[in-house]
């Protein structure tokens, strides 16, 4: 099944790919059909392109198993789409076929977020393999553009917030890894803002050897703006970005001193010889309480192997903020207009004739959670009865911004529940997801479903 | 017979392409076999590739039409090799499929070198058609690497210096283009130096959420050291190179002064509100006397559309610098030190963890003629008898490296005569030919081997 799954390019950062993330909700909504579950489409509308296009969104999967009101009702959210992947990307085996290597799972999506959908899936299937009754009602919510910022569903849960959310209690989310091999539950995420910063010059690329000396290069211009952005030691320049974070308090600090977390492992597992930070805390720390600029390349210029004498006539630079759960959004949205103010004044002290545009084109809310809730708990007992351990609390540095829509919009209360493992690679070549955390992470699932059926009423 | 030549996609910077440059030879060879010329195609062995792999160099096609030793002989050098070209650049056409839009024929490589070397195919074809003797005897050199830097020619014209090259007395080279509607001799070139600038950081890419914040990112490193190359206004920054170029002398001022050069048309073609200089002599010195630096992109980034949230490991930015005539080797190769220890000293500033590789992949030498040589006195007689016009004296931004290796190996003259046009597009998209180019064009060359066969001995 994942096999399956996996081999469907919904690629939903790639708009060519777009009738491959058609093709994967239909399968998604098949397989729930199939087991018997309420199952709809649902229309989100149309997304509009840089050059004002437009291009229909994959519809949401939403689904339902049993309907019996002494229940509670929890909501499984996940995403199909993925990200980019090609076998010259530096992968050792195709992307799209999934290939079982020493007990581990290759393929873009196998872990983020394919397998943890299945998971579920499974989990439900179990209890109907057994002829058992669910014991709390399941709800899926499956959408297919969470790599590019989800658009189209915040819009989508406010439309639902009184007849499908209505009765819903608990919101769970594994779409997030472990930190260590022992088992986690997470409860933060951050944010983050994607821009796109375009500098425009001659009307197209021209012979470097020709005019080179004659025209100001958008290239020039636009290293220069980047160069801006980030200190050589990792400093974020942007003035008010860092200002509005909160301090590490004491607290926080002795439970970051706490976390299971083996920093040569880390390091190991990256391949630097040296990480950002020294000790773990001030790592941890930045992994998942400081904001960060990355920048993620250049659209545009010669980007192929070998030489290409040309001078680039339009460049678009992809660069992304993550910020900090105390960052609220009337913050970050100042702060965007700080960062266009920022980059057209070094711009205009360049005095170059070329054009610069910059976009958001990703904004998505940080998010954190109470570890003491119910919901929590009872992940802490599932945890404990399926693998004999405490979890890692941890958060997250990477985004999940359904988890703030969630709690802004439905006011419920959710948890993230990982299975991913610590090295399977998201984003980058070779993802994939051990048989392993698959098969126990399944059982995971089926333990937790079983565990939140006997939260008291009253607490939630 | 343009068309069938342009779809073949001899670019030589992919090696992935080299079946098609290995065909592209062969047909230039079969083509000259079919009208009667001694033909050979020279084995010049093999290029090594950054990851230390070897890959077969095209053959070089040397062919001889006449053997008379009372008349002169010509050398004439072109090159069937392009530059990369896709569909998806912004090309209106199909780069690979010859098309003919209000005159002009529109395809890679069709003016930049592959009519140039039909016309003068078919300036001896028109010879033998009307059954008359070629007034020179008449050789080629065609290679397939001129656009990556004309590797293992300068070894095979070495080689060949007391054979094939020894009863040469003039070499013609037809790889460059007009400066307005005027027809043009060109009397000097630019030499380049074209860089690879590698970071290299985490073994592999990594999620920007989940990572981003814990390492020294080699993106933020490549574009910090990047920075130091030119100042806004286009300045090269890297110490030794602009201090070692000759000034400006008055007779070349006014020899500038003279040209006829529209600096609103080359404005509107290049389609920029702004050139790097607002008069002619400073623009025309910047194009053809002094050194310039372009940055033409990032490998390894990410550069599609969309977005993605990667921190990429492993990035290579690709630029040159431009040498100008003066600029002996021996100069150039200061520079080059020079070029690397700067970037190195920038970067050790950063006290990065990363890695920085700085690697020179195209070394070509800049060139200047005499315009008062008999070879051009005759170019100017073949121009008016065609166009009945003088022509521009110009020099070319880009670069014939083979030029200056013909002069310092060979000790023979050389003249650069141009039939494309000022707007062909070289390198950029849409790239053409205008059939009153071609035409005409083969008509000069028709005439030039007429005015040469009447150069007196004593000059040569």
């Amino acid at each position: 099944m994942l096999r399956d799954w996996v081999a469907i390019e919904s690629d939903s950062s790639n708009v060519q790919k777009r009738p491959e993330l058609h093709r994967m909700m239909e399968t998604v909504a098949q397989k729930l059909r199939l087991m018997g579950g309420t199952v709809q489409l649902v229309d989100i509308g149309e997304q509009e392109l840089p050059d004002g296009q437009t291009l229909e969104l994959p519809k949401v999967v939403t689904a339902q198993f049993g309907n019996v009101s002494s229940k509670h009702t929890v909501c499984i959210y996940g995403h199909v789409d993925v990200q980019p992947a090609k076998l010259e990307d530096g992968w050792a085996t195709d992307p799209y076929n999934l290939t079982e290597i020493n007990g581990n799972l290759y393929g873009r999506g196998a872990s983020d977020n394919k397998a943890p959908v299945l998971a579920w899936i499974h989990a439900v299937e179990a209890y109907q393999a057994l002829s058992m009754d669910l014991p709390v009602n399941v709800k899926f919510v499956i959408e297919g553009m969470e790599e590019t910022g989800s658009n189209g569903l915040d819009a989508m849960i406010m439309a639902q917030r009184d007849t499908f959310f209505s009765e819903v209690d608990y919101i769970i989310i594994s779409d997030c890894g472990w930190l260590s091999r022992r088992p986690a539950l997470t409860y933060g995420t951050r944010g983050n803002c994607y821009f796109f910063a375009e500098v425009e010059g001659p009307e197209q690329d021209l012979h470097s050897g020709v005019y080179g000396g004659t025209v100001i290069e958008p290239m020039t211009d636009l290293i220069g703006i980047l160069d801006t952005l980030i200190s050589p030691s990792g400093k974020i320049l942007i003035p008010g970005i860092r200002e509005a974070v909160a301090p590490l308090s004491d607290e926080e600090w002795k439970m970051y001193q706490d976390i299971q977390f083996d920093m040569d492992n880390y390091k190991n597992k990256i391949g630097v010889n040296q990480l950002m930070y020294s000790n773990k805390v001030d790592l941890l720390a930045h992994m998942w309480r400081y904001p960060t600029v990355s920048i993620h390349g250049i659209e545009g210029a010669f980007s192929d192997p070998g030489s290409k004498t040309v001078i680039p006539a339009k460049v678009t630079a992809k660069f992304s903020i993550r910020q900090v759960p105390d960052m609220d959004p009337a913050m970050v949205k100042k702060q965007v207009k700080y960062m266009k103010n920022y980059l057209h004044s070094v711009f205009a002290k360049r005095r170059s004739p070329n054009k610069l545009k910059v976009t958001m084109v990703i904004g998505a809310k940080p998010w954190l959670a109470d570890t003491h809730h119910p919901l929590y708990e009872a992940g802490k007992a599932a945890i404990k009865r399926v693998f004999n351990t405490d979890p890692d609390l941890i958060r997250e540095g990477g985004t999940i911004p359904i988890a703030r829509t969630f709690q802004d919009v439905t006011g419920k209360s959710i948890i993230m529940m990982p299975i991913g493992g610590f090295d399977d690679g998201l984003h980058s070549q070779n993802e994939k997801m051990s048989r392993y955390n698959y098969i126990e992470g399944t059982k995971l699932f089926i333990a937790y479903l079983n565990e939140v059926s006997q939260i008291k009423r009253t607490s939630v």
